[in-house]
């Protein structure tokens, strides 16, 4: 099966056309996404034909689990179809189904190539709340970008803190029966902050998207920033932009790393 | 440019065709190494001409640095050449020249396909120590397979071992100016080991075929295995015979994953 491997700050899937040909795709992209004995990657990237938009994002967690939204993968879903002659975007952009909603893509180019896009991520909901976490309570502002988020920000660095214990105990708190994405997030200056993300379903990831969108929204209802904000993740910086009311607007590079033929 | 992924118990490397291409060889494998901006592996290997073997088997760590020798990359190696006409085997096997020697590669089939092989590894040089580390002393046994290792075996679960706070001390020893492999291992039963391996440039790996023989010559010398020994680290297990005279005997799977042509 002919398969694309594809980046946005490091946050990175596996893309295959799945408009003509059909599959077990959550045990695909359970296998695929093994780092040692598979491809891979953070999970796995469906393009799909749509009835109500120019084409259809189906995404699958490393752990099979089907996602609403990715952010830094919808600018690669983007970059594929265009790039391939699949989809053509209009002046307002490239218009893609996805489970929360749809969202519509601008791609930036660099002479014949596209090297990222500018995506409306859709209006935030927000819930502030503190949950009890072994002892502590950890304030964490509560935004859903169609996907569910909970952002704390924290004094000590977010390189030091122990994502990969306390990660796992807010994804599958009692409070979040669907589970839920987890930011921590150092204000460096205002407008520029450093993140670390626990994706639900993938652990430990580069750079999410919708997770930058959800920082920047409890970012500004803080007064941690304005209407602009710089995030830097792991795996890369992600401009967010939100005037407290409309859309989230996301900016980030999308990069094609390799294609390949999956012999398994 | 053409590659293929492959892995012995879930050791992983990319494969490249080099007999009629150049390229900067360490830099491509630190960049083609990379578990997220790269295709991720634990290093590059090339399919080179030899002037004393059937073929040439050269190899790169993730930090671009160059190996001697890799035992789970050798079977993938032999299956890589074999299956695509590149090299045949006689009925001792293939030969690969190696930077600690000449090996022989002895394949085994189902059907058409090879799924392992079995590697004569050389004879082992041996030389135990004990290497003061941070206020207490590890018992090395110190096995050249021509490649360097340290061979330590505790009480403690080795997956609860702190390996990679230890790894990167003992990897940078001064007692080791060209650095070392460093291998944990607990007896679970006569002839049945549990292993973890810190590799020198690559960090923990999911299996190290020379560390297992390593691991093998010590445990026998230490009275832990007769002549024939399971060892089973994090990616799979290989079967290592030694008699505790002549060389070293392994035997472990080789599976082919993807093939791929690099974008980046």
């Amino acid at each position: 099966m002919q398969f694309t491997k594809m980046e946005g700050a490091g946050n990175d899937y596996v893309y295959i056309d799945a408009r003509s040909q059909q599959a077990d795709w959550p045990e695909l992209s359970r296998r695929m996404s093994d780092r040692h004995f598979g491809v891979g990657s953070d999970g796995l990237i469906l393009i799909a034909d749509s009835d109500v938009a120019d084409l259809r994002m189906v995404m699958f967690n490393a752990d099979g689990s089907q996602g609403e939204m990715c952010g830094n993968g919808i600018r690669c879903f983007a970059k594929y179809a265009i790039e391939r002659d699949i989809a053509a975007p209009s002046d307002d952009g490239l218009t893609v189904e996805t489970l929360a909603g749809i969202r519509t893509v601008v791609p930036t180019y660099d002479g014949p190539r596209i090297t990222g896009a500018r995506v409306a991520m859709g209006a935030p909901i927000l819930a502030p709340a503190e949950v009890p976490m072994d002892g502590f309570d950890l304030p964490l502002s509560f935004v859903s970008m169609g996907n569910p988020h909970a952002v704390t920000f924290i004094e000590q660095a977010v390189a030091g803190f122990p994502l990969h214990t306390v990660g796992p105990k807010v994804e599958h708190h009692p409070m979040f029966p669907r589970r839920v994405n987890f930011e921590i997030v150092n204000v460096d200056a205002p407008g520029k902050l450093t993140a670390r993300v626990w994706e639900r379903g993938s652990g430990e990831t580069l750079a999410c998207g919708t997770g930058a969108c959800a920082i920047a929204v409890a970012a500004r209802l803080s007064g941690h920033c304005g209407d602009e904000v710089d995030i830097t993740l792991p795996g890369g910086t992600l401009r967010i932009q939100w005037d407290g009311m409309g859309e989230v607007m996301m900016e980030g590079p999308a990069t094609e790393v390799f294609t390949g033929e999956w012999a398994a």
